[in-house]
């Protein structure tokens, strides 16, 4: 009796939530009400080995799991990962990954850690984690599209996440905006992300500074120096490119969510990732450009909102989320 | 006994499948197998009280149920129309039907005919006909593309039909194209069902004759003489600028279904109506570039279809299905 009582006050059920980034790889212990026991990060490593990388994982875990102050059991892995499909664990030719070819991600998981193990994009965990633990509770038809380096996206219908027949659904960053546009990561041209991302919205800035004389503090700084903080900072204090530059990404971000909502109908539309930071200079321009391309019918019917978990967690627990849902 | 025996082998359960369309409504009495009993249509009352419309539906569904050579029992009433909406039984702001605003659809019907209704777009029940009785059996997850006088569509995520937050998705003809494009009848400009339907092919048609001096037999052809099986059949004649129409068509139809894909990644996309039955000198064209503007991970992946289900008899099924799946 006495052991079930402190089986009963000590062990507590808590999910692995890990995301795999290009740089570094995240991870914590997250319960059924979100709450994140503890947290780490490590730099993903760049051999292209996955071999070498599951060892680091392992390592972390096991340090981790030592440090916590009270017992826990653990009753899944949830890993968001770029290219991540849920239907097979693998991650399949990500392109900002040293891994290429399909990585067997969830099996190798599995084996190392001795738990089982759901693999899904990182977009796809977000909308999971603003499902469960954000601002999309009780939603059941919404859209999540993150905007960092690349732009992500997830997509929930009647509840769950679309995977489609591949697994892949949701990648919404790759839409054609101009047949004969910006050149992408992926190899084809004009795609969404190539305007509408942090990244994005630094090409257009230096579109901008190119096409025309106006002067700006960003005339100063070299491409690889310049971050869309910085651009928000200066449309903030009324810099006429870094306006101009969020007002055309908003544009073409509001016209392409149009789309979306002739596909999908959702609640709500939530933008996060960096870019998302910007808020109402971006939030301003996508909303009324999404009103301007949405047919009567469908006028007022979709909210666009900003994500309701911290930026620094959502990714852990969208993945954590996997297990937990 | 003998009378058991009797209801046993003479009543067979239907449903009534009814599409309401701005010119014809039809009708069919269909069994579980998909076959139609009986079938039937009459003009679509456009006075713009609806109770006329629903006094001739009463009337013609007395008639075609006393013609009936054995008993049948009506387990309900499917019904596919314009703006139809699932949740609400209702057809809401139907440009092309003479009723205004919002119509109790479903309630009406029941009140007059005593059997459950359940109302959708036309494009989904084309969906879900498809699904139970065409060539997209056993698919979870497609797209099913009318295209008619306009374009419509019915999506498919984990075998169910996505109707959005509102009841309205799936309204692929009202993406943009050109936002400074050809004017559409919903009020917006460069929507895709102004290129892509049997109306937008001669659209295009007359630009072409327009901008260029190739002769065509079609430069002796009125605008609303001109009809897409005069196109297609000018185009497998070997007529320049018929020719050009469908590949124009095809192109744009293909880079927009690349959108698509990348929302839903769909097993299959079919192409049915009017105009889709031009084959191969339309699907070639579309496939062609819905590859070209597929990134390495999808392509390959999505299988482009002609529908499964004879074009006379598919509304009828694709509304019954609403009460047989």
């Amino acid at each position: 009796m006495q052991k079930f009582y402190q089986a009963e006050i000590m062990s507590r059920q808590v999910a692995l939530g890990i995301d795999i980034g290009g740089t570094d790889t995240k991870y914590g212990f997250v319960e059924k009400s979100g709450e994140i026991l503890s947290k780490g990060k490590f730099s993903t490593n760049t051999n292209d080995d996955i071999i070498f990388f599951i060892a680091d994982l392992k390592k972390e875990i096991k340090k981790a799991l030592a440090a916590l102050p009270e017992q826990i059991e653990l009753i899944g892995i949830g890993i968001g990962a770029p290219n991540g499909n849920f239907y097979r664990g693998t991650i399949e030719q990500a392109t900002n990954l040293a891994w290429k070819g399909i990585v067997p991600l969830s099996r190798l998981v599995e084996e190392s850690l001795n738990a089982k193990t759901y693999v899904t994009n990182d977009a796809n965990a977000a909308a999971m984690g603003e499902m469960l633990f954000g601002s999309a509770k009780g939603m059941r038809n919404f859209v999540v599209i993150t905007m960092g380096t690349g732009l992500g996206s997830g997509i929930v219908v009647n509840g769950e996440i679309v995977y489609g027949h591949s697994g892949f659904a949701g990648e919404l960053g790759h839409q054609t905006v101009n047949i004969n546009g910006r050149s992408c990561a992926c190899g084809k041209k004009g795609c969404l992300e190539t305007y509408v991302s942090a990244t994005g919205i630094k090409r257009t800035v230096y579109k901008l500074l190119a096409d025309s004389r106006e002067e700006s503090v960003l005339r100063n700084i070299g491409f690889n120096d310049l971050s869309a903080e910085m651009i928000t900072g200066e449309a903030l204090r009324g810099d006429k490119i870094a306006t101009e530059a969020f007002e055309y990404t908003g544009r073409i971000l509001g016209i392409k969510l149009a789309d979306t909502v002739y596909h999908l109908a959702p609640e709500a539309i939530f933008l996060a990732g960096g870019l998302a930071k910007a808020g109402s200079i971006l939030f301003d321009q996508v909303i009324f450009q999404l009103e301007k391309n949405l047919m009567t019918l469908f006028k007022d019917s979709v909210k666009v909102l900003p994500s309701g978990l911290e930026d620094q967690d959502s990714s852990i627990l969208g993945a954590a989320s996997l297990i937990l849902k």
